[in-house]
């Protein structure tokens, strides 16, 4: 039996029991003087925390800091600025990061050792750590501050990311935010994402979920092949809902565990549909492949290839650059048993270009979501993948991104 | 002692002694009458040859075919057609394929067995081999042919690419040409390269000799991070300059080794130079690494990030992209040992970014010739990898590439 889940319209962070946010505005986004770029999640009771975060070996202090105190798997609160990645600043910027959690921590009136920080933002340049100081006191935490605090973590975003899904068994919630638009590659947890849950959760199953949820949902996504320094998908579960707590193998498990993989693929999907400059969403389905090692990486390399994001965005149906890019993935295949589904026209069948009307797949190319199923007919695993199109838009932006 | 080499001006796969080449217009193209897009290399003696091919698993019947036919280590022709990849275009498009060979063998009163062939084009669509079988018989072989083969191959290029080195100590030249704007990324033989060379030369060596010249050249490139299903680096030797043959371990061997490096290298910067919609050539060079492998990855990631291109794009001094394109590189580094240099100007050291003049750094950075340093500081290796920035250009043409 599916375990009942529903959507909660205006949902986000502070939907689950017990958790509190807020933001405020630093003056670090320089975007002008109400642009929030700073703000606090918190937990009325200490959770089990757990989080993935980014494998690129030039980690964020912030990065550094939250990985070594989530080592005991405990968090009461967060914070988060943007405008400033505090990334390649050495020993000053731990010492930030340090001071951030420990402003946040007297601001609450918690210990600051299960206080965690997070930033994205420009690289290399000095956190004004001033700035913070001088305001963070202010934030005002509050029962539906999670939408100011999805909006105070967003950069190059168009609008802020936010999720929440119920769960009729258990009578939990798990909440969710993210921000994410460049600087976005699978396999490596790549965006800031905020999860929070009032089920109760052991601490090591919290481990395992949150990597299967990210591995199909924000490890699938690729919107320009680079890995960022700060990524951090982190979440917390506070058990005021009661139940739990979640302990693997059970029954709960197996709902809890899907009802994060919703949470987690919504919010990827929102990630891709937004990324720097895109017009489109592309979802990628890859079956018939060997391994689902395989059907991951044709799925995402296909998503990322900047050949097939361009011939989207031009609604140009020039389908072999679908094909070209799996047969580089490494996957392994057989160029004559391919078939290629664009929107739900056959355009390769048995390796073999079939006859199409060139109309028909513009007109699939040219709307909101396009979809590519390619089916390598060898095997029985599968895969899915999200990227979005590759527009002029996305050089602007990232031309001039410091300026 | 270093042995002499000089460019030859004007110079190009004809330059040395023997090799006759021509072109024509086939009308694939379609951007009109005498717009060249077929053509012919041809020795008057045969040739011991070899080339690397793709590595794409999807590989364009041409490819299929030479590779084929180059087991045996020999060849006399090449004929070869831009406009149309004859790929992904099955059991007729390899029966094409060997028409076009026997076409040319025919013209030309060789064996067929001993001619290769190469396309490069849009993928998947049949190959209008009547308009070869019109054309072809028609193509006259000149002792300066090579200048009208180099523009019957190139597509989205915005120039023809040649070069020939001559050496005085066994008196022979090097010649070459190559094209590749789009779908070019390392390690997998990344364009069509036609090089000859009047030397003698064992076949074993001049496989060899191929490989580690396409290692350090063509292999450090990348424009896009895709990979084409058509590459191929070729080389015939035809040992009329009555030199050699040249054998592994000999002295001449290792002239033979610098020249072949220096032509492929001139040639993999006109590449990187001329990607499309490329304003800027990024030259990176990657030292203290641990190893070469490690090298070769920083480099090429780093010269392969989009964001990193987009801000070399913009003149951004957004230098924290290339310390983080190095972070997810692969490549072992320790974040506080980096060293950065950009046109000369030191921007991070021991990891930490240093106070720069902005204006400075903008001027180096919009200027035809962008080089970025960074030393890793852990080891003694290094490489240079070579790419282009990313304008919306590039994005435009690749967004109505088959309209």
């Amino acid at each position: 039996m599916e375990a009942s889940t529903e959507l909660v319209p205006g949902g986000g962070v502070t939907s689950p029991r017990g958790f509190l946010a807020g933001a405020t505005s630093a003056g670090i986004k320089n975007n002008g003087e109400d642009c929030l770029d700073l703000g606090i999640l918190f937990s009325e009771v200490p959770c089990t925390a757990a989080a993935v975060f980014t494998t690129n070996r030039v980690k964020a202090a912030p990065v550094v800091l939250s990985q070594q105190r989530l080592r005991q798997g405990k968090a009461v609160a967060l914070v988060v600025n943007s405008g400033n990645a505090n990334a390649c600043t050495g020993e000053q910027g731990l010492a930030d990061a340090v001071e951030m959690t420990e402003l946040a921590a007297r601001h609450i009136g918690v210990s600051a050792e299960i206080v965690l920080v997070a930033s994205t933002g420009i690289i290399g340049r000095p956190l004004p750590i001033e700035n913070i100081r001088a305001v963070l006191p202010g934030v005002v935490l509050t029962a539906d501050g999670g939408h100011d605090l999805a909006r105070a973590i967003i950069t190059t975003d168009t609008m802020p990311k936010e999720v929440a899904v119920r769960v009729e068994e258990g009578n939990f919630i798990i909440g969710g935010m993210a921000k994410g638009s460049g600087m976005i590659h699978p396999d490596m947890a790549t965006l800031l994402c905020f999860l929070t849950t009032d089920a109760g959760v052991n601490v090591d199953f919290l481990r395992k979920a949150l990597r299967e949820a990210v591995d199909i949902s924000f490890h699938m996504v690729s919107i320009d092949r680079d890995t960022s320094t700060n990524d951090t998908v982190l979440i917390m579960a506070n058990g005021l809902s009661g139940s739990g707590p979640v302990a693997p193998g059970s029954r709960q498990a197996e709902v809890f565990q899907r009802a994060l993989n919703q949470a987690c693929i919504y919010l990827a999907r929102e990630i891709a549909r937004d990324g720097e400059g895109a017009t489109r969403l592309i979802e990628v389905k890859v079956s018939g492949a060997a391994s689902v090692a395989d059907a991951r990486l044709a799925a995402r390399t296909i998503a990322g290839s900047s050949l097939v994001k361009a011939a989207v965005h031009g609604s140009d149906p020039n389908w072999g650059r679908v094909v070209m890019a799996a047969g580089y993935s490494g996957a392994e295949l057989a160029a004559d048993k391919l078939e290629l589904d664009i929107g739900g026209i056959c355009l390769v069948k048995n390796g073999c270009p079939l006859a199409f009307d060139r109309e028909e797949v513009v007109r699939v190319l040219d709307s909101h979501e396009v979809s590519i199923s390619l089916d390598l007919n060898i095997g029985s695993a599968g895969a899915t993948a999200w990227g979005c199109d590759l527009s002029e838009e996305y050089v602007t932006i990232n031309s001039v991104y410091t300026t």
